[in-house]
């Protein structure tokens, strides 16, 4: 059995309650972690440093970056979000799952250097839900989210790039999703260890 | 939203319990519907003829395999076992998921004429487990049983081939790592219809 750990990455159209499911990834499963990212944009109303992200400065993000200590960094809506490298990489070898909600551009990224890792893609149940979704969570002007719409359908095109998508039209159903294909992906043969079940006789 | 049903197959090696795996599959999803294969074989007590297996001559056998009304189909431990095609090819095409329990050289027969089917391999969590099942099991003599564990090896070599690989040690979660299977595979991006999504604002 290969005992390196599962890198999840659940990335998605902004407003498609990527943080949402995480949360409940989270909340009924004991075995993963979710990396908190690196971030310089301001906090929303209820988010905490630490738990939510780390609230840094554009220096500080800037210095990270340049030590290489972020897996994958992005700019996004004119903020700056990044992986802290350490922890992950730690959390992996010793044989944890590890979760990380991130951008579109930062899941490309980590698909490249782990190739092993499994995107998800979250999107909403349609483009009209996702607009009243944003526009509910109130913390985005109307110019914001207007941009972000505008992006929706770019990002859509990189769904092929993805190993799943998952619709999340009532969350307790794509929180099950995520779980499945977790699951799914510890039965992949590359993680069976053939030798050793010949040897021990059984799985140890 | 790709409307073709998924194909799923499970083999492994004999006593590895894929009969149980299967029944239990059926029994609590209604959205599976088991293939009945053909079969040279005698019947095993308690087995009956158009649930378990249609029982038929060798004559019969031979005779549908020449007319192509086999999907697969193998000689094992001197029987003939065989998938009636018609029946599997209209269920996929209604968009409705089929399970197959074959032996190891029909998946691998299946998996080259539908390249989308997803194969799972079933184990015993240990040879050991897996000679005491067969002896408990009660329907092989023991140089059938001997036949079947000399096998068991040379089948185990073919797992790279398999998509998916189930662990068999506690049959509710076996059959809740199949169900998981089913659940992930649902989630790929090529079952996915862009133009549709974007069309229609949401998925129908």
């Amino acid at each position: 059995m290969n005992k390196k750990g599962i890198l999840l990455v659940l990335s998605g159209p902004s407003g498609a309650g990527k943080g949402t499911v995480c949360q409940g990834l989270i909340k009924t499963s004991k075995s993963i972690h979710l990396s908190v990212s690196v971030t310089t944009r301001s906090p929303r109303p209820g988010e905490q440093h630490g738990k939510n992200y780390f609230f840094i400065s554009e220096k500080e993000f800037i210095e990270m970056a340049e030590k290489d200590q972020l897996l994958e960094w992005a700019k996004v809506y004119d903020n700056y979000y990044g992986t802290p490298r350490q922890w992950v990489e730690e959390k992996l070898d010793k044989g944890e799952d590890v979760l990380l909600e991130i951008d579109i551009q930062g899941a490309l990224q980590i698909k490249k250097k782990f190739p092993d890792s499994i995107l998800v893609f979250i999107v909403p149940p349609s483009i009209n839900e996702l607009q009243a979704r944003l526009i509910k969570r109130g913390t985005d002007k109307e110019d914001v989210i207007q941009k972000r719409l505008n992006c929706v359908e770019g990002e859509l095109q990189e769904i092929p790039k993805y190993d799943y998508i998952v619709v999340n039209d009532k969350l307790e159903d794509a929180v099950n999703a995520v779980k499945s294909i977790i699951t799914a992906e510890k039965c992949r043969p590359e993680r069976f260890n053939l030798q050793k079940y010949l040897q021990t006789g059984g799985l140890s």
